[in-house]
């Protein structure tokens, strides 16, 4: 999407460790007509797979995950991050590890907010070791809901996730695919700039 | 607000110990109708007051503050909650304590995201003892920004935050304010029938 990939051009930072700051239009203030754009395209990936339910993750998922929701016209349902190692029985439960922050903790869902009459799109800002998305994987499947695929923000096509969970048969659209970056240069796919 | 009263009044559930589960539509699973309708009103009641800023804190703001923000054209910022004591020196830092989960954080914002200049409209789903509002207003005043009022969408009018505010200037509108509950009945004000 090239507008989105204009703008972490223009705005983003990479950052020492692999970090690419964008929380300026993204993970802290967010710009409204981009994200309204990035549900909008996510919409036109989507349409036609009978998604009735989005679903992400608190907190940097949810903007997103609640613009395009609108466009779907269905309800967003955000996994919580929990830390506690006491899971409650009303909630599916599903280990992440998080690289950003070198913490583990259990995304949890509801038991009444997803069935096996589920088709559901995830929607996520980052993938990178993709831990987070399985985790969002797993949960759908303890709850027999079907996932038609994820929509994620900016993926960073040098880590390993995107690739191992394209192999295991989800379907991944990332808006903007970084395959290199330094502090000078951020290199995207071809299929990013279109 | 009646298309919100009746909804709580269908879909909440309140537990023992004052707390009102509105899970299955606010704050787990979200309709994005619901929320919709909601920015509208708050757009509908602070579009003359020059608003440029919606202000609100993760995590289960970020929807109704991406809603209301899309009505004015004006970017969202969520305050992160921090656990750590060590504040770095690029951001508002304000001391929240939590009643429901009987902690206390942080609500940071980075500088770069609230200055002199900015007409700040706080959003947040609870207003109860008022703990996180008056962080928020705190982290406003630390910028030099002037907040122009506050949204909330379910005030409990029976604790003390939204008394205490309006007394010390501040605008709040509530979209539901409830006077009383049991787990039998709800009682709401008068106003937010209408």
């Amino acid at each position: 999407m090239k507008l989105l990939c204009d703008r972490i051009r223009k705005d983003g930072r990479v950052l020492p460790g692999n970090v690419l700051k964008v929380d300026s239009f993204i993970n802290h203030q967010i710009d409204v007509r981009l994200f309204r754009a990035m549900g909008e395209e996510y919409y036109r990936m989507y349409r036609d797979c009978g998604v009735n339910k989005i679903l992400t993750i608190e907190s940097s998922g949810i903007g997103v995950a609640c613009f395009t929701a609108q466009f779907f016209d269905v309800p967003v349902v955000f996994a919580k991050k929990s830390r506690s190692s006491n899971i409650p029985d009303e909630v599916y439960a599903a280990p992440v590890h998080s690289y950003t922050h070198g913490n583990d903790y259990s995304a949890t869902v509801a038991k009444r907010f997803l069935s096996a009459e589920d088709r559901v799109l995830i929607i996520d800002d980052f993938l990178a070791n993709g831990s987070a998305l399985r985790g969002l994987c797993d949960v759908c499947e303890q709850a027999g809901a079907a996932v038609v695929g994820a929509g994620i923000v900016i993926e960073k096509a040098f880590q390993p996730g995107g690739r191992a969970l394209r192999a295991a048969g989800l379907r991944i659209e990332s808006l903007a695919v970084i395959e290199a970056m330094t502090p000078e240069e951020i290199v995207f796919s071809p299929d990013s700039l279109l």
